[in-house]
């Protein structure tokens, strides 16, 4: 294979080879295609697409470069959940308990990564002493004992998916479709579950911001699980607006309670409960979308979820006893109000600019080194179609600093207030089944 | 300005600025933006295309990456001559006389290059002694006595255009319209003539095979050409055969020299005739190209044009008798003669198979180190609509080893006969003024 031929047949709309994406896969992990080679290819996809066989078989191949986990000692159907991304998104920690409870087991491996708020595992971390470095035998162990354990990730995955994403990123080569489904699958499939649900987000605080472009990439995704023989459903939600009203790490782990205990916010409840509904259904414990609600809801109600929940937190070396304490949780300092300057209807939140201003207060970590304040964050008091009165709080930023006029100003350009009632908009737009 | 940006902006369809084109090719040719980037910004352009302005923007900073030559010591309007490269094409050298009888100067640098057979100095150099390396000064003084020079380039000219060339070749966007026409004219410019005469060839012996191909390419350059105050005219001229019936560094000079005494082949014969007629109406000297042809033909036939070719060699090292007596020149030790298998028309010869033919002979090199067998190559005796009885000559290999059958073959190969004469195809398709 001379790798400018396969960067020519792509670049005239052909179709590769399964070898050709392979010996690709392979030589550029091995550093034997140079990066201008592979940046051509990307960008040569970008245009050009792939099919679903070529889409699979980067993804297997991606997924084959590196580290795969071999979930085979713990009993049961693995179903694991993927977000691609959005602003207060903590649905992972109230589905997780739930099918838990089901017994679906739950063995999740996660990572930290950059963004306006902290990964799966920082925002574990703000129940103090929970440990997230575990050896494969207890982890594997905690699963068979109490469904559900949540590590982070050790070991070489994918390390092609992550050579392949650095160059994208500077060589305006991430938004090619098959790319983004390719990376996102290969990560799953290494990380060993049988089956997966697919939380595409879709609004301003999304990756994709349009519908159609959501469906695709939801289409593509499901396409190469069902390809690789992994049962896979997307879920389209609405990333129009913060999902919930907590964003930043403790603030979204005591709404992750209030959830559990069967109140909070009314779009976090149900799409959580929604996701779970589809995992129970993967998972053998219901046999449709409408049992597996019912059954997600019972959890909840009596209280289930949040007993797997507190075994979680004990196991992982936690303190259980704050799920019923949850004002035990650190705090910050300072509680800044921003009111809202005129009356109306809340029109939109710019999703995007609520992650950015939790981000400025330290929620998050925008380089690998930047320490994270578990604290910090924005409390969105004034959603999507409310009415306001002027001098109304919009949202309370809890900060460990004193000058937060910069944020108080993201925050205000994020809100948009109207004479008119918002047109409403679905929570979950779409399901692939 | 961030080299991301401006992928993405090619990316997505957008016009760059000329600011923008100016940094990527200053900050490429001081290796301050990777190859990963410049190769995938090449293949967004291969699909997005660059408007005139954006082209010509390309060609003027790829111009003057590098030392351009500063010809106002020479009096009168410079015109060069631009072929896009064929098998059997050696108009320059007939064309260059003729023009510099009528007084239009000729300052020409060439290269050496790869391919089946030399570049322009190499086939100078089949007359020995021929000098190709001049100092600035010599070579100006000799444009300015007989209107006429040609020297190997020396200098640092479009280092820009040499390293993207590199890195387009092995990531498969050397295709790229914008990119092919502003490589070419970029040196054009930076060779510091004041109009320039392209011929776009066109055919199965050519880089564009097709005619629409062949009229966008000529467009493209002709627009940069006029962009950047150069008059620029370009030729559509047939290469779906050899030019001529030879083939090879002394082959080629003989036939040179047999149309400069009014004879030759009538393809090569009218070809550079007109490309002439062409450099005389860009260089003041006829009023439009029926009296530059008009011209053109005078100057040969009253043997003008051999005086000038004469006292060039002379002027050069070369011995001028030579044109007299070109039996004098190198000779090969053997002649091959390769038969028709078959009574019938010739339909086609496939003209980069007869190039690859002569190369095999050792008429070129395929890389830099390969030293060039002036002697040898290919005589084309049948021609495409000529008739042929079973066992007629094709052509006649000129070589200096025992074993040329794999060389035969090939030629063979590149022969097709049929019962039914072809359609006629024009040798100049196309004319842009």
């Amino acid at each position: 294979m001379r790798m400018v031929d396969v960067i020519a047949k792509k670049r005239d709309g052909g179709t590769l080879a399964i070898k050709e994406i392979e010996d690709f896969v392979r030589a550029y992990t091995a550093d034997q295609i140079p990066d201008y080679q592979a940046s051509a290819f990307a960008m040569a996809i970008y245009f050009q697409g792939m099919d679903e066989q070529e889409s699979a078989a980067l993804t297997k191949a991606m997924a084959a470069s590196g580290d795969q986990l071999d979930l085979s000692r713990i009993a049961g159907t693995k179903v694991d959940k993927h977000s691609t991304g959005g602003v207060g998104d903590k649905t992972t920690f109230i589905l997780s308990p739930i099918v838990a409870a089901a017994g679906v087991p739950v063995a999740k491996l996660s990572g930290r990564g950059l963004g306006h708020t902290g990964g799966t595992i920082d925002k574990l971390e703000a129940f103090p002493g929970f440990e997230t470095e575990l050896e494969e035998d207890t982890f594997i162990e905690l699963v068979n004992k109490n469904k559900i354990a949540i590590a982070g990730q050790s070991g070489n995955l994918t390390p092609a998916d992550k050579k392949l994403y650095a160059l994208r990123d500077v060589t305006a080569t991430v938004n090619a479709m098959p790319l983004i489904a390719s990376s996102i699958m290969s990560k799953k499939i290494a990380a060993g579950s049988d089956a997966i649900v697919l939380d595409v987000k879709v609004g301003s605080g999304a990756f994709m911001t349009d519908l159609p472009a959501a469906k695709e990439l939801a289409r593509t995704m499901v396409n190469i699980g069902n390809e690789l023989d992994r049962r896979t459903v997307a879920v389209i939600s609405d990333m129009d607006q913060p999902l919930g009203r907590m964003v930043g790490n403790t603030l979204e782990v005591k709404e992750v309670i209030d959830v559990l205990r069967g109140n909070g916010p009314e779009d976090i409840y149900r799409l959580s409960v929604r996701l779970a509904a589809h995992m129970l259904v993967l998972g053998g414990k219901a046999k449709d979308v409408e049992t597996g609600q019912t059954l997600a809801n019972k959890l909840i109600q009596d209280g289930s979820a949040l007993d797997i929940f507190r075994k979680f937190l004990e196991s992982q070396g936690a303190d259980p006893t704050l799920v019923d304490h949850p004002e035990r949780l650190a705090k910050a300092n300072n509680i800044i109000t921003v009111e809202a300057s005129a009356s109306g209807y809340i029109s939109t939140i710019d999703a995007t600019k609520i992650g950015q201003a939790a981000g400025m207060l330290g929620a998050g970590r925008m380089t690998k080194g930047d320490i994270i304040d578990h604290a910090v964050g924005v409390e969105v008091k004034a959603k999507v179609g409310d009415w306001v009165e002027k001098g109304d709080v919009l949202v309370d930023l809890h900060a460990n600093r004193d000058d937060v006029s910069e944020v108080v100003s993201v925050v205000k350009d994020s809100y948009q207030i109207s004479d008119h009632a918002p047109e409403e908009r679905p929570l979950i737009f779409h399901e692939m089944i």
